[in-house]
C-alpha cells in the first residue's frame, strides 16, 4: 500500500473510516435500546440518545483500540457506553441551560429529560459490564474501563466542568470548562480504547494525551464564536493539533493515518 | 448460645446489629467523600449524601453477605455504592417534587442538585469497581454486582418507578411505584450481598425475594398515610412481612435472627 501525499484522497479514505465506525456504533446502540416496554421510558431514551449533539469521542475509542492492534468489537461496548454518557450529560445540561438557550428540538419536558438522563448513565455502564466474556478472561480490563469512565464523568471531570460552566461563565473557559468536559472525555475515550485493545501502559497514556488535545480542539470549535473569545482561533487550534499529533509519533506511521485524520477533519470542519 | 424467646432482649441485640452496620457504612463513606477540592463539587456531594432520606437497603446488603458466610468487608463497597445511588435518586426526585412538597432542608438550588446527583451515580460505581482486589480473583463477582445495581437503578427499576410516580399518581401505587423503587432496590441489595458473600444461586435468589418484600414494606410505610390509601395498612404489612420471613426458612435459624429483625424493626417503627 502506497500512502500518497495527496490530501484529497487521504481525506476521502479517512472520512469513510470515521463514517464506518460511527455507523457501527449507531447499529450497536439501536439494537441495545429497542423501543420496547415500558415505552414511556424507552422511547425518550431512544430519542434523547440519537438526537443528542454529535461527539467523535466514541469513534476515537474504537480507533485507539485498532491502533494498538485490537479488534473493533473489543471496544464497541465501551464506545456505546461513551455515547450514552455523553447523551446523558447533554440532556441534563439542556435542563440547566434551557432558560438561556434551547439547543435541541425535542418535545420532552424537564422531568423526562431528568429521569431519562438518569437512566442512560447506569444503562451505559450495564452495557459495558455485560460485555464481559468470561472465556476471554478480560474482567479486570473491563473494571479498569468502568473506573476510567466513571472518573471522567464524575466530580473530577464532566461534573466539575459543567459546574464551572454554570458558575463562572467566561473566564478561563478552556482550562475550567473545555479541559474538564471535552478534554477529559476524549482523553478517557483514547485511554479506554487502548486498554481494551491490549495496548501497553505507554500507549494508553499517549492515546489519553492525544484524546485530551483532540477534545480541547472540539471544545474550542464549539464555543469560540458563541463566547466571543479574543485572539486567533486558528492559532489555538494549530497549537492543540500539533500537541495531539506529537503523541502519535511513537506509533507505526502507516497505522497512524486513520486516527490522526481526526485532527485534520476538525480543522476542515472549522 | 441460647436464643431466648424474650422479644425485648432480641430487639436490643438486633438494633445494635443494624446500628453497628450503619455506623461502619457511614465511616466508609465519610472517608470516601472527603471535603476536598473542588469544594464546589465535594461539599454538596457530602451534604446531599448524608442528608438524604435514610435507607436500610445498604445494611441489608451487608447482613445478606454475613448470612451466607461472607465477611462484612466484602460487601462494604457495594453497600456504600447503594447509599450513593439512593441519595442520587432522592436528590433528583427532590427537583421534580420540589414544586409540590419540600422534603429536605438544604440550601442547594436545583442546578447543584442536578449536577451533584449526576456525580453520585458514577462515583458510587467507581467505589465499587476500585474495590476489586486482583489477588482475590473476584473481578467477575464485582462485574455481576455492577450489572445488578445498574439494572435496579435504570429503566426497569428505579427510573420506571419514578416515572410512574410522576405520571400516574395514585393508582396501583404498590405495583407501579413501590415494587419498582423500594422493592427492586432492596431486592438488589439482598442479592448483591449474597453474591459478594459467596452465596449459592439459590441463596442469592432467596435473599433477592426477601429484599423485595422488605422493600415493599418500606414503600408502604413511607407512602400509606400521605397517599391516603384505603384498607388496613397493618394487614398489608403483615402479609409482606410473612412473605419476607418465608424466604429465610432454608437458612440456619440461629444466623437468621439478625437479618429477620429488619422486618420486625419495620413493624415496631410503624
Amino acid at each position: 500500500v502506497t500512502v500518497t501525499a495527496n490530501s484529497n484522497s487521504a481525506n476521502v479514505y479517512d472520512r469513510s473510516y470515521w463514517i464506518s465506525i460511527n455507523d457501527e456504533i449507531d447499529a450497536h446502540l439501536k439494537q441495545a435500546i429497542p423501543i420496547r416496554p415500558p415505552l414511556t421510558v424507552f422511547e425518550p431514551m431512544h430519542h434523547l440518545t440519537f438526537d443528542a449533539q454529535q461527539t467523535t469521542a466514541p469513534a476515537l475509542c474504537i480507533a485507539a483500540c485498532e491502533l494498538v492492534g485490537g479488534n473493533r468489537d473489543q471496544a464497541m461496548a465501551a464506545a456505546s457506553a461513551l455515547r450514552l454518557m455523553h447523551a446523558a450529560a447533554f440532556t441534563h445540561e439542556h435542563i440547566i441551560l434551557a432558560g438561556s438557550r434551547a439547543r435541541i428540538g425535542h418535545s420532552f419536558g424537564p422531568n423526562i429529560e431528568l429521569l431519562t438522563g438518569d437512566g442512560m448513565i447506569p444503562f451505559g455502564l450495564e452495557l459495558l459490564a455485560t460485555s464481559d466474556d468470561p472465556t476471554q478472561n478480560n474482567s479486570e480490563r473491563i473494571l479498569r474501563v468502568i473506573i476510567e469512565i466513571t472518573q471522567a464523568m464524575g466530580s473530577q471531570g464532566m461534573l466539575d466542568g459543567q459546574y464551572n460552566q454554570v458558575q463562572y461563565g467566561q473566564s478561563d473557559y478552556i482550562d475550567h470548562v473545555c479541559k474538564k468536559k471535552e478534554g477529559r472525555f476524549y482523553a478517557c475515550a483514547g485511554a479506554v480504547g487502548a486498554i481494551l485493545g491490549g495496548g501497553t501502559e505507554e500507549e494508553i497514556e499517549k492515546l489519553r494525551r492525544y484524546g485530551l488535545h483532540v477534545g480541547l480542539v472540539q471544545g474550542v470549535l464549539s464555543n469560540w464564536f458563541e463566547r466571543k473569545e479574543k485572539g486567533s482561533m486558528e492559532k489555538v487550534l494549530n497549537e492543540l493539533g500539533n500537541l495531539a499529533l506529537k503523541e502519535l509519533e511513537g506509533f507505526d506511521q502507516g497505522n497512524v493515518l486513520a486516527i490522526s485524520s481526526l485532527v485534520e477533519t476538525n480543522f476542515s470542519n472549522a
